[in-house]
């Protein structure tokens, strides 16, 4: 294993932007060992006055609907205008390695050799509350580091899009035109979380059907609830092959930023954000301490089968499993 | 306190169908009595062997779409049907006493004086968690005296209708056309959760507005993920105070109980709820023992507010008060 900084010399390197110290620092922050995670946590202590000022961009769609095509296309623009940006991807069904970061960045070229951009994926063999830790903390290391916008991007099944709807100011979902069999991807639920919907791809002969989709989502959008910030969902094309609709994309999401600024849900949200975060975390551990005990692990098994067939009652079948996980600790 | 029974005396009264034993076993079950709940829970298993063979309908809709005048005129067509019918009504924002019971039957009291029907609404001053173990339980004890259709009711604010969707086969939306403002109170996902959406009311002015509304919902819905369970969401009209509608409403769920018996997701769905009640139940013992702690429970206060301002990172303040925790205990 590298030899490790002193929280110092980590926390200064990555206040003063050094590209170098914070891969190093994030690489830390993965780190299963105990040591690394009490360096961590000092180091997530010294930066956190310097985090919090980026704004956060969730970024989610099935495979097929061209995420990285379009990060590339949405990065480049921002960068463009001059801001540093941070790609940070999740994928909870990842079993690849280091390797990945060399793929992500083939996967985003132009974007990995631009001097304002950093992209880094999640690291690999980890748990979702693992990853959803890693991520959180990566993207306060990235604040610190002065960038402005963090990217983070997510496969759109699973439970990964809820993950990041939780760390995200705004979040977007990206679809496809005459979806139907794209759809069966996505889970309930996540449409009603997005803040805009893109229609990517809206190019060539998929331009009118785009078109026609933006209207139909449009109308869709407007049955349902309204959301807390106070900002109407609103649906657009794009394509990130011709760049056409990431400016007017752009100035959507500093419409909403600013409108939840001034209306105090901005704030508000990243409040309830560090709540759940920290109250998350709780539930997690308690239940992980349940559930890894090796004898719970065991009688789990047995209990479950005979529960979901209906022949023991949930409840007492929980109570017996609480019963005896509280004797193995005596 | 009114006497108990035994064990044996509440279960052959309710395998016999004696309405007042049922009643007064609900009472049991609904007790936070130690004596009482180990007595409720050789009872539950002593009927499990006879429940579960009933269908179980979870209706929501906010306040002012038509309930209880909906549930009486759905069940009347039932009863009329020669089905034995429970109705179930869960309100945990409500802090009405034992008196609600009465509150009720007035609401249905057409089907509240059908010998076929039994209506009960859960017991006040419950936790959410609290009123979904009534629930439950209640349902099997309904079960167990020979009601085959269990309804669910409960408003669609709050968090009660994910918890009616996990104990339902079949779960019901209803609303009212130009619902704009109407659907300010539902929470976002709830229209994805229904295997059908019944646009109530309508009749005289509303009947026009109520068959445009199909036709919307019905677009949006098609641009939805399917269910798991292969049934297409379907989008109906019916004037429950008309009476129209409500037939076709029970056709509707017949094919739903036909399609998913035979496809297998009806058990399926049932075995997953079954296990999910297990869970769910051994994450909120585990949790309840961490927050009710008298020292968490001061400490929580302070913590959230560092917290939520960004003034300490959540991780970290969760690690501190996971440690305190495990120091009260030793």
């Amino acid at each position: 294993m590298r030899q490790r900084l002193t929280v110092n010399a980590y926390s200064e390197g990555i206040l003063s932007g050094d590209r170098i110290v914070l891969s190093r620092a994030i690489t830390l922050i993965e780190s299963k060992l105990k040591n690394d995670r009490q360096l961590a946590g000092k180091l997530l202590e010294t930066i956190l006055p310097a985090t919090g000022r980026s704004l956060r961009i969730g970024i989610t769609g099935v495979p097929g609907v061209g995420k990285s095509t379009f990060i590339e296309a949405f990065g480049k623009h921002l960068t463009k205008l001059n801001k540093k940006i941070a790609v940070l991807t999740i994928d909870p069904s990842s079993k690849k390695s280091g390797g990945s970061i060399l793929a992500d960045k083939t996967r985003m070229e132009n974007l990995a050799h631009d001097p304002l951009a950093y992209i880094r994926p999640s690291a690999a063999g980890l748990s979702l509350g693992g990853v959803a830790r890693n991520t959180r903390e990566t993207m306060l290391l990235c604040e610190a580091a002065g960038y402005e916008i963090i990217i983070i991007e997510t496969v759109g099944v699973g439970q990964s899009e809820t993950l990041v709807r939780g760390m995200s100011d705004f979040f977007l979902l990206l679809m496809l035109a005459g979806a139907g069999d794209e759809l069966q991807g996505i889970k309930k639920g996540i449409m009603e979380m997005a803040d805009a919907v893109a229609i990517n791809k809206a190019d060539g002969k998929n331009k009118i059907a785009a078109q026609q989709a933006v209207g139909e989502y449009q109308n869709a959008l407007h049955l349902f609830p309204k959301s807390d910030s106070g900002f109407t969902t609103r649906v657009i094309t794009c394509s990130a092959l011709k760049g056409t609709g990431i400016p007017e994309l752009w100035e959507l999401i500093k419409d909403y930023a600013k409108l939840t600024t001034e209306n105090g849900f901005f704030n508000r949200n990243r409040q309830n954000q560090n709540l759940e975060w920290m109250h998350g975390y709780i539930r997690q551990t308690l239940e992980d301490q349940f559930y890894e005990n090796t004898t719970i692990k065991k009688a789990v098994k047995i209990v479950e089968k005979s529960v979901s067939e209906g022949n023991e009652l949930p409840i007492a079948a929980a109570q017996k499993l609480l019963d005896t996980f509280l004797k193995t600790k005596n």
